[in-house]
């Protein structure tokens, strides 16, 4: 196989984050995130996101990230709204569910909530026989590769706020969504949005695995430690992922330049498949792009690259999906838009 | 107020139930349904439903009585398809979830699953990564007022047997169904689908409290009053249950009688106001009926009469939900359409 | 088999509760305990404790009110202590695990806890690793039949109070410590204890079915009928246990005199055993006994009454339970007492 | 501070492995613990242990391991039997509560579960009213230091099959048993002990994170994964994972010689306090010592070194848990004696 463009946490763990821990390898740190690494990581996060009272913790993964945080901020009875194609609601094998919350989900073509769907799952929830709506998810970019522009994402963090709901952003490809600058959404202006937690990723950003959960609401803060322990979230080594997010925070803004190289690499493709006929559902913002393609070309091109088949469609095609990464490069891209168009060439 | 529509269990408990308790109220029972009389209601039940080899247990509620049921059918990672106007999705507060378990909900305009919509469930959940469709959630009747017919019904549990998946029917007003002569569905005919567990409803047939659960999927019936303990479904004078339920399957079918008055002051209802002009949006069935009207006889009618405002439309109509039980009488229902006939006469 | 003292819950219905559902078994009432007998009930119970301000919920049975009432008040990582023998540790099925709660559970040769234990269950619990104890919970009388003294309980209610704790009182047998001239405690006396929440028992006291849960402390007041409906107590008929409990909470005081009648007839049996040379464990105080018999007497006896073989003793002995109930009469102790009496005379 | 004995997660990973993941960094694998070092890893372990059939998972620490790995063994209503000192009964916040389950602990003195303790909570749940045990959890080593020799290990396993229990071993320090030479137990015959599943810690042993949980018994391994991705335990970058253990599990058996370095030092560091007359409670067999000292000496120690003061005792002592670890060296060690002895001299 030439190139797989399955997803962003194929590859190893870039260079200069494993150099950083060979270099801070040595020596006693005290365990369970108590260590120099993972303060320095946090402070240089709120720095980085201008929330300089925000507690930061480091978790293992997307998933228990996502609950740890999300159960922690409802009571039994209350439930969380997402669009259906939310990956808590998805992709997580109903791991929110397992600590008793319901997902109040809401079909939305582009992966986005707006104050209208959040209206609609309201309107289904209103007395003492119904779960009560306590907080909205979003994921900025979405799991279709779009992304809340900065206006898009004001608009519906201050409408939640006004109807009483926390709002939690999982921000796995967090770092790609904040480097597009058609978006117009800086770090800082992200830190402003109000929102009451949120994570920024390392898996799928050149880390090793890891992800750093922002709490700035200080009703959420108390004892989430504890939350997370009896999730299986805090880890003994914790220094690792200190040391992982410090270089990524670190001042020449890793953690953005490696977002930014997987956007270019699939704004390449893009334009590429593009200029080759290629139509597209969605149109791409970050790194995931969702062409489709006739089934015999879908065929001929899995011969030599890797790729997820998302969706099976009515007449032949497939839609399916093309993940770039930060460490995804150019000739990587210009193999597979010349393999589709000598497959092209062939019909 | 004249007469109350809100629901099927505002009135008291049938008269002949009450009497049968009061005749068997002396001496001593064993507790937590080892009883004779949960025995004989047992037996009677098998013998209704023509399902001799079933176990039957009785728990107080039907919310209790789902949850019970369906998480004893339940891993941990597998989710229950129901739909989205299924009473496990709406009206049970996030029970099912509290146990741990994703429903996975269809939309469907008149309550009914079908087997396209199951396979729209199953379509979205096919890895490890999402939750693992095991069972089928049926209402009959369902919470619209509308039932399966025999066919229906039959397709859609055959072609849920044929995919692997658990059947599981929320029998609340079950007596309703089974009295609609145009449904073609005696109980026998229904105990022979090859459901794997159901219940049929006390609580709104005339009882007191209390729904009897059946199961007749012999590896669903191990340690099952381990389940129910642990739900606080045990109830330790289970002879109250016993006595409710022997009286309702006694020779008389009271079970049946009390369903078919229900329905028949529904249809003289229905008939009475169609005449006046009145729009309904689903066809109904059993006896629960949901009328459009104007917001002004809405706000006259409610002067006089209960019902619950089911929905508001765009156009100054709400939806409203009029309910007949056991114990509604024809004057009860003329009373309504006469109020119905000069509210409008007036306008 | 002339009688079974098996238990407090063999019997049928009080037939004055029986009488009082008869008279007030016709019309409507609104559903879900918004109807006149509960508020009815709730203000009596109210006015008996001296609780003005409380709120009364009614249950169908105490597992389930233990489950509500607990897990309404923890947090997920909070867990409550319990001595070992108490029924939520034991004899529940392990239904407040179910709803993620740990208990923590310390030895008690009586059944009772005091501030030693308390502290002991704290002294276990210290960090972010562990469970955070949150709540105490109490048995009056407890599963032993043992009872508080009105000096003890005041005792380890402050003791809890002082620590941090929350105080939940588990009443299913609540009218026979009360109705105990020597441990000096009158309702209102319990009432001004302080308790965060307590339920007092219908089903052992004569009921058909149902618990009322009270609830002192306003911060676990808010949707409690939200947490109710999901853990599946919310009985749609809530109308039968308001009339249970009213009529068991009317001016003739019916709740104290049928816990009298069981400690009476316990105490009866107790002096008539004990006078035959019969040994007891713990010294009996309400309406449970738990002599130790050889076990050819024990086999004698259980040919003509029923009762629990508790626990078998090393030595050719067994200690059996022997309850009383609001049903025993004086000729059913006699009978008995005869029994041991002829047994012993025959060895 | 001179050094800490804090734990066996205080310094980093061990330089071999962190050379071994540096060397395989590059180049893309698949997913999800689909690549081809878990692949390898997998194969070392099983043929460490004499496994072949087995399925291995890797995940990312201790406590989801525990959680995942019993919570997939038990139906709702069943309950694991554990030591009181076991991790998961009173390290993990609750964990596995929060998955539904009870934990039934017995009271051990050295940490050890025997067919006795096994008795004696079989003995407390018999009947449909409570949770039914159903596996059982030891650790090797135990929390307190102290090791089952094969001899134990062999007969309490047979027991616990005997009963019909099934057997999970909880080995987050496993090498360091391993490694013992008096308990007389090669890997092999721990293979080939029957257990259903255990797992062996990395995290521990010199690892960055990860344990590697052993399925053997065939009924726990359909749908494995999905029970990891609900518990949130599935990490996308598992080939990290797969490298540290096919490191350790390489020919030199880097596993059993870092175990190795870790008891060595903790039984030269005994012998070094035993001279000097420190008194222990319980006899050290692997890395944990617990000493109990004068409350002085320990406030002189803990200037220049880092302990965990595990229990305070009556009479001005206190026992402190000293954790040696695969970095601990002999300097180490003498620096710590060094200083007890001085500190004794003075007094």
């Amino acid at each position: 196989m030439k190139y797989n463009f399955l997803d962003d946490y194929s590859e190893g763990v870039h260079p200069e984050i494993l150099r950083y821990i060979t270099d801070h390898n040595d020596g006693q740190q005290l365990g369970y995130g108590h260590d120099a690494y993972c303060a320095l990581a946090a402070h240089r996060i709120t720095e980085a996101f201008g929330v300089p009272g925000a507690d930061v913790h480091f978790l293992p993964n997307g998933t228990i990230t996502n609950v740890t945080g999300l159960a922690a901020m409802l009571k039994p009875f209350e439930g969380v709204i997402s669009p259906s194609t939310g990956h808590i609601n998805v992709h997580e094998a109903g791991a929110l569910e397992a600590t008793g919350h319901k997902i109040i989900w809401v079909d939305s073509p582009d992966g986005k909530l707006t104050p209208d769907l959040i209206d609609e799952a309201l309107s289904r929830y209103h007395d003492e026989h119904t779960v009560v709506p306590r907080a909205v998810y979003l994921t900025q970019p979405t799991e279709l590769g779009t992304a809340y522009t900065k206006a898009e994402l004001t608009e519906v963090v201050a409408d939640a706020k006004r109807k009483g709901l926390l709002v939690y952003v999982d921000g796995a490809r967090l770092p790609m969504a904040l480097a597009v600058p058609a978006l117009d959404l800086t770090p800082k202006e992200f830190g402003a949005l109000g929102l009451d937690m949120f994570y920024v990723g390392g898996t799928k950003n050149g880390g090793l695995y890891g992800e750093a959960l922002v709490i700035t609401n200080p009703d959420l803060k108390p004892n989430f430690r504890h939350h997370m322990k009896q999730r299986g979230a805090l880890m003994a080594k914790g220094r690792f992922m200190g040391l992982q997010f410090a270089r990524l925070f670190d001042s020449d803004n890793l953690w953005l330049s490696l977002g930014d190289n997987a956007n270019r690499q699939a704004t390449r493709l893009h334009a590429g498949l593009q200029e080759l006929g290629v139509k597209f559902d969605v149109e791409p913002v970050t790194n995931q792009l969702f062409p489709i393609m006739p089934d015999p070309l879908v065929k001929r091109l899995s011969e030599d690259f890797g790729f997820f088949e998302w969706q099976p469609l009515d007449d032949g095609h497939t839609m399916i999906r093309l993940v770039c990464s930060w460490a995804t490069t150019s000739s990587h891209v210009d193999d597979f838009v010349a393999a589709v168009r000598s497959a092209l060439a062939l019909t």
